[in-house]
């Protein structure tokens, strides 16, 4: 059996002449830890069907920590900026990432850029913050980032004028896709003046969406949160005569927390998701699907996703924004105003409660599984920077850690597939129809 | 030192024939636990001033199991409904009454009525679940209630009917001020009819808002979410620039889960309350003093009663709802657009995130505390009826339970006292000003 | 009806000349807080009895802000010392002390003592920490002391010697039985030398224990984690075949967390207490119960506290130890063996989990409820030194606090009484025999 | 780049003659879910180095939903048996895996054995329990197992007597190595007769100590509860004058749990597992480590695997068990003795606070994670089981689930690698040596 792998090439700033001080080797099996050689590489795809000879997809190269450096940690001066909404896990990965650079690496000077990209434009007046150990102890612990966040980006040529005025070498942007495209910008400018400054991305979304990450940090702490949610939901809906519980979630373009939560309390009797249509009218539509369950069962639990149903907006056409972006349309608030209406029109009697627990999700600390992840996203990152790498994510799938361009990771989002094993197992868990057409 | 004290009657069903089967005695010192007697008050009063006579408030006699039964435990049929809107401990309650029924008192019937005064109703055709011991196995451990509940009333006379029709002896409501006005109707009508019902109510209400109720359950597990939630918005608060959290709890016309979740959680700046008039505009108005906590702090969590500030929207007019009533205007998203109108004019850059965590706090399973609670209430209230003790309600204070009749409960709200412990606790911790004006 | 009432004076260190600079008022109505006026006295005993004079039990002064204080508050030096083992709400009760005096009143100087009464001796050299705002900050949400403790006492001399030179005016000793004897000795030692040092004490004793103590911080979150560890306990029990989990809880002389935890659990179906003898052999005694309960039902869950059975020692008699203290005798490992033993001779076989969580139990942060008692006992502990009382505790009953002489705390224990109410609800939520002869 | 890829074989039980139920397809892009085709398979390894010729590693069979069956799902009997310790998420396994063959492939018949093997040998008098959609409503929020577990197996003979008398046709086994071991024996014994049942294992192991298997379920929620301990002996030790926390945690051959919850917590100070030799005595042994790191810093914490450290009681010699096993040797205890025995005799005061968690940290209902991990082990081990696979797995990694013959399983255990990414994150975590030596 032969295939055709491509391996995905990483920027790199120029040669590595410094030697890591991090105390591995190159052995194995000498009971030291092993540096990972440059040639290593992860496959993405790991299904392999049938004889013949096939494509394996793309090779990424492999995350960790090299045995030379581009940087000498010792003269590095390093810069930690989060950006975007809140997500669990923000302050364990500035935590590890300061912690790797400068009891690891040595690292003098790390820099806690605040507020987003705002810390990047002086204009905006937020001094950084020089971390130090005492700083971070227990940060894990709490939700939000001690750095502050913001949404919005700042020219890319202002904050390279920062950066290079303040000599920092090495800048570590937390954020998702928009952050993402924003830490390019960044790289591009630096590219292009000649500068030596290492921008890598440690992605950052809780809805789960970013491409080559098979789950994003915040995503595991949002499905204990959301769970909880829902199993309160049901309690509502069980207690009142015909009771709804309807629970908005977060999910603009890809309904995994919807799905997760689903499978996790196994109490959702309806999972909408932005990646199956939802149809409302019609003998199969949801509304008829609906009062039908509830006729039978006399309560019903619904999570939908926040990026459900959009669609539906343009039917109504003046309920789109000024900007004529249905995005944000809010789904929740519509489905509770159409269900009302539906079953009051049907004479079927009915208790609808509606929960939009977003900010209660993604301000929550980091559960162990995410703690986890956030060490691991953080400490990889910092290899990779240190190594010379630029422009570049961490990608983590099928278990491994990986360098993916942030070109390549900004260039569309991943969604859950309506044929595949998750929303299979949605399904079972719900008992509603896979299509309301 | 002398003093006046009031001894409150309780209405009785008749003599009392029956001996009670618990294995209780009447003296002290014989490691038997004790009925208690009828003539065993509980002082309400318990402060004293001074040195002079003072008037020592009035005397309720002291809940729990007599000696002698009204009822004959193994003829008696007894029926519970729960009413009103959700609060944590209802399962507890409903289980607690059935176990002391059951097992102590031998009671071999015991109906669970179903969403609330709309299961004495026939016509609504909610048939009762015959209570066993398998059924309540666990259910203290959920939210909700099993019975099922809902708001509002049934005319007494079809409910006495229903009550006679089924043979029922002793009725257990569960509910808020309006469910033991309703409790005490069915009562009138069972007395004009010559029936020998007992009807006792078992109060409950997550605002704390009783009266003669120190602590009603279901608060205090309130409380633990609230401050959970508070911890969150501080989160969301302190990761933005001039974050500002602001969260909307219950209490109509009381705020002490306002209140105690600001001394649980010492994370709130402002806390907003029925009792305190809010002043949003002027220099020493809510609106500036934000403003100011704002520039100086960078952040601020605000925590409002749902009944807060109702009189704001006299001024406002057009805003009064239907039936003229200022109760249901959200003070809530008032606040949030009062606020951002505020900042914007004064060119405050602020990041205002709105969380109403109505149905999370009160669909939870109840707490440790709350669970003691329930089980002491439910079983004092099962003494009560057994005894033949009718139109009463069973009271809390000073660490006491007691008989309180239902129209003495119900005359009246418990608020918070603005010159009282708790709110100069709350004022200590919040830090923010005693007066708007 | 009249009564004769014990007023319980409290000493002062003398005359009380400045003027408070609390923003409080002595009028009732005007919406502004209210001083303490000391002649305001709290009941102990609530219950009145039949129609005939009756005393009235002790009155206690009640606690809370005075308007005339012996220390001037921009002059004074207060120090805060926490002893014995942990506690939940230890950092709560020092964070309010601390913020009481530093915001309210103004002290310019608050000190933290290290590891308990060690830190009052300079030979240990533990120097005491100067307290900050910054210092205090979310310290209650972290379980422990950030102050440190130690058992065991220093001598009296000494720690006065240190008082003095370090010219402390107000010593705030958080602990329980001993540690408040301690204080006791200290203020004796201070009175001996005609020092003007306010001692306060602030009672902790996670096994609620304490006199004229209704309810000591930390006890309420002692039960929500013994609650849940009852119910691991039965989820062992029910999944094997004649489970049983035994489960030892804290409880030297007292078994409320025992019992506490059986009422808020549900799932104990045994539970054993100091104050209720036990006996192990005979057709009625514990074994024999066990071995029926296990027959009929297949599972057990036992709760017992580490005090209770040590009378069981005395016959084993080798088993004391050095000292001749059966307390130190461990009824867990005991009763484990003593279990397995007879179940084995009658040849009955049972899978026996044995649990110990007592570090888990104590080392939590406090729950809401015991947050917000922490912040009322702090901030009375700081209202009486100020106004010049010593060799007090703070005291709670019936809702209310108020000024207990340190003699008096320390001249007894309470217990559960096996008579009463709370002994009565365990006994029908675990089905157990009133007695085990 | 060519690679050798050995395929692995699953045993059938023969032709597939009946049509899978499941409303799935076999195109891709229609919306439907599709069947899983039998030619899938899923790589193990996915690391490639280097450019030139690599071994592929085994290919495993895919898991999933076939389009043909071995059973007729209409006339087939199933039965599920759960054994060994508890593990969180074994009541999510039987309750989806009932599910799954009662609503979704319409098995008639499903049958909850009791007591591990010991419900599939009729002397020892358990029935089984006849499973349906009440008894498993909410199982999945509960800790422990509701069919009972036993350790220890059967002979094969008599469980396959039983099984063919029954006429069960697919037998699910939930368990550890010992339990697989057990159903390949069973699967063994109805090969030797010539019988038609399908045997499939689901692994089980709190340790997350099995081959091919990337995350057991329980592992994750192990991690939770172990996270939080740590936590709390971190209080400790940090309350106590050079406090050390001392936590045993599971893991008889693997240091997993140790690892991850030090990973999670972020508060261990050392972190002992059997993979890396345990060396006590010596300027760079541990007991000199630990006191220089308690001199420097105060406070240490330690978490150690019960396996860790098993050779340093072949040294001692007296101390192994009966059967000359070293497993059975208590580090935990052992380990406080030697610390306390050392710290003494350097004169280093202390205070050792030992907290062996382990029922606790088992009986805990299943997090979300492990909740949906439940759910998606269960659901394949239907599949597998009604397309006439026998004699495995399901297996678990890359992401993927796939198919493992029972021997391949349990040739083995799974180990964490002292080399690996895993171990280097504790190290970096911890700050302790990388050897003891």
């Amino acid at each position: 059996m032969t295939e055709r792998m491509e391996k995905i090439a990483v920027r790199m700033l120029g040669e590595c002449r410094f030697a890591s001080p991090l105390s591995l080797s190159n052995e194995v099996g000498d009971g030291v830890g092993n540096f990972v050689r440059d040639d290593t590489w992860v496959r993405y795809q790991i299904e392999v069907r049938g004889e013949g000879s096939t494509s394996g997809g793309p090779l990424f190269e492999k995350a960790g920590p090299r045995e030379r450096l581009f940087f000498s940690p010792t003269q590095t001066k390093a810069a930690i900026v989060t950006c975007g909404g809140l997500c669990p896990g923000l302050n364990n990965v500035i935590r590890s990432a300061f912690l790797e650079l400068h009891y690891n690496y040595g690292v003098p000077q790390v820099l806690g850029l605040r507020y987003g990209y705002r810390g990047l434009n002086p204009v905006r007046g937020h001094s950084p913050i020089r971390l130090t150990p005492e700083m971070v102890e227990r940060v894990d612990k709490q939700g939000g980032t001690f750095l502050g966040t913001s949404r919005g980006a700042e020219e890319a040529a202002v904050m390279v004028d920062y950066l290079q005025r303040e000599r920092i070498d090495v800048l570590f942007c937390v954020g998702g896709d928009g952050t993402l495209r924003g830490a390019h910008h960044i790289q591009e400018e630096i590219q292009r003046r000649g500068g030596e400054i290492a921008v890598v991305g440690i992605p950052k979304t809780i809805d789960n969406d970013i491409q080559y990450c098979w789950r994003t940090f915040g995503y595991g702490t949002s499905l204990e949160t959301a769970r909880e949610i829902l199993q309160y939901a049901h309690n509502e809906a069980k207690s009142a005569l015909n009771g709804i519980g309807l629970v908005k979630v977060m999910g603009r373009d890809a309904g995994f927390i919807a799905a997760g939560a689903a499978l996790a309390s196994q109490e959702a009797n309806f999972t909408l998701i932005p990646e199956v249509p939802l149809v409302l009218d019609g003998e199969k539509g949801f509304l008829h699907v609906l009062e039908r369950r509830l006729v039978a069962r006399g309560h019903a639990v619904i999570v939908v996703a926040e990026g459900a149903g959009q669609d539906l907006f343009e039917v109504a056409g003046d309920e789109r924004d000024a900007s004529g972006n249905p995005r944000h349309h809010d789904i929740g608030t519509y489905l509770k105003a159409r269900i009302s209406e539906h079953l009051r029109a049907r004479h079927v009697p009915f208790d609808l409660k509606y929960i939009d627990p977003s900010y209660i999700i993604r301000s929550v600390p980091a559960n162990s599984e995410d703690s986890i992840l956030c060490d691991q996203f953080a400490r990889r990152a910092v290899h990779a920077a240190m190594s010379g790498r630029t422009d570049v994510s961490v990608g983590f799938a099928n278990g491994a850690f990986f360098h993916v361009p942030l070109a390549m990771v900004t260039s569309g989002k991943k969604q859950v597939n309506p044929e595949g094993e998750m929303w299979l197992s949605v399904l079972a868990a719900t008992g509603q129809p896979r299509s309301w057409r």
